[in-house]
């Protein structure tokens, strides 16, 4: 069979549902689709996918069901019915999630006859269909092999182990980094608005320095590894001494200073703890630890 | 004359003043130096430094000042004694301090008949005299081109624009940068930790995401210096659903939440102020006031 008449269920038509059919139905496969809001089918039903009237008969369609639905306990609720059989199938859940919750479902599923892949879309719905789209999947390799490429219709898809919960962790982590590179930005974009700087002006430096550390991060993951944090670079509290520059100019200038605070913050607790003189990944202390203690 | 000819003089003798003395002389420039505590500039004495007898002294050996002590505060009282002439010479200000500090000094400074440019050093000393080391300048172009080729001695120069403040708020943005990008890379390999998934492994895949949203900037900022912010990419409340998912996810693996927590807050003061179906530079508006308004 060739890989593009595999046929392909989507369950939940949100506008990622709709984006991940759409992307099956672009790229040839035979494509079952179901909503609990039958109307949120209608553009791919125009686009040629086939309306199942029930959970249950779209995943008779085929062996290879995409779920993308509200979140876990939707899952739970529409492939909990006695009358659906998941014996055989194969359950790719894009939902959003958490790790626990992934790994509990994939539980769930295997009970009941399943293989089951968890996975996190890296992207916005207009860019699914594309290479620009990450999609992120964990679970068994075999598995993932097995359906690697009628997934790659969806984007670029990526396998990160057998640990059905990584998926979700390296999608917020990868949030954590996107969110923190654009208030970093902004934070500067700010600085630099008090001396009349543009945004566009600024931007391309901020865009050097982001790529520039960026490459520094396999060298200090090492000393993560390792355990050791030499200041080969540079010390911490240097550092320290730098971030208060980055707080007093932040005030002076009547910019917000909250993200230099904390920045200082962790840096201080670290300090505190005697890691004045290790250098900068040393922190990992502190960000591997709940907050409060 | 030979540009390597050129004399300069190194006030302030500091790891950082040192290695700035030992670059010049490394390009074969005649350099005097000085220093409060006279023994610091034994190294590069023996590296062929003259070592002037005073401030005055050091300042008449040649046309060319770099400054690197302290505080400004070093800087008013070095070169504030009336038998210092400033006359004729040029002032290149690499003390840490802030753009407030950098437009009074250079004003001081002018006004005693000397050229005043101010600077910043985006490098540790090991990296000085290499391209690695960024050095940046703000002030007189005339006065930055004139000196150009022998500040290239210490490593990439680069000249921000005449408000003298520039170069510290560069600086300080610049590292705001650099310990976000750190800092999302220690939540991420916190919350990877948690799975056994090593720092090295990790490194790679958030490496990848900050220079990928670095990318964006360029075309981020064009919304800041329009003022306009369609979701053309992502609206801010969904961006929020999605941070509250960062937070539990760290929550609930025991790492620290701080750092997903101020990320969120930021995104909810800017939805409460009406902006949840923007797109997230609309954030700068929240980044550009005090904290606490």
């Amino acid at each position: 069979m060739n890989t593009t008449d595999t046929p392909v269920t989507v369950i939940g038509l949100g506008l990622m549902g709709q984006a991940l059919a759409g992307a099956f139905l672009k790229a040839g496969h035979p494509t079952t689709v179901w909503n609990r809001t039958t109307s949120k089918a209608d553009a791919v039903v125009a686009g040629g996918a086939r309306l199942a009237p029930t959970v249950g008969d779209a995943l008779e369609a085929g062996s290879l069901t995409i779920i993308c639905v509200t979140d876990y306990q939707a899952v739970r609720e529409l492939f909990g019915a006695s009358d659906v059989g998941l014996d055989g199938t194969t359950l790719v859940n894009l939902t959003s999630g958490d790790s626990a919750q992934a790994r509990e479902t994939a539980r769930w599923a295997e009970q009941r006859g399943a293989r089951y892949l968890d996975g996190a879309i890296m992207a916005v719905p207009p860019a699914i269909g594309t290479a620009e789209a990450v999609i992120l999947h964990s679970g068994s390799e075999a598995d993932f092999e097995a359906h690697k490429s009628t997934l790659g219709a969806l984007g670029t898809v990526t396998y990160l182990g057998a640990d059905h919960g990584l998926a979700s962790l390296y999608d917020v982590a990868g949030l954590a980094m996107m969110w923190s590179v654009l208030n970093a930005w902004l934070q500067g974009t700010a600085l630099l608005g008090t001396a009349g700087v543009d945004a566009a002006t600024y931007a391309p430096f901020a865009q050097r320095i982001a790529a520039g550390v960026a490459e520094w991060l396999p060298g200090y993951a090492r000393q993560i590894d390792s355990g050791s944090f030499p200041a080969e670079v540079s010390a911490l509290e240097t550092d320290a001494r730098a971030m208060a520059h980055l707080i007093e100019e932040s005030e002076a200038v009547g910019v917000n200073a909250e993200l230099p605070k904390l920045i200082k913050a962790m840096a201080d607790r670290s300090i505190a703890a005697g890691h004045g003189g290790e250098q900068y990944p040393v922190l990992i202390e502190e960000f591997g630890k709940p907050s409060g203690d």
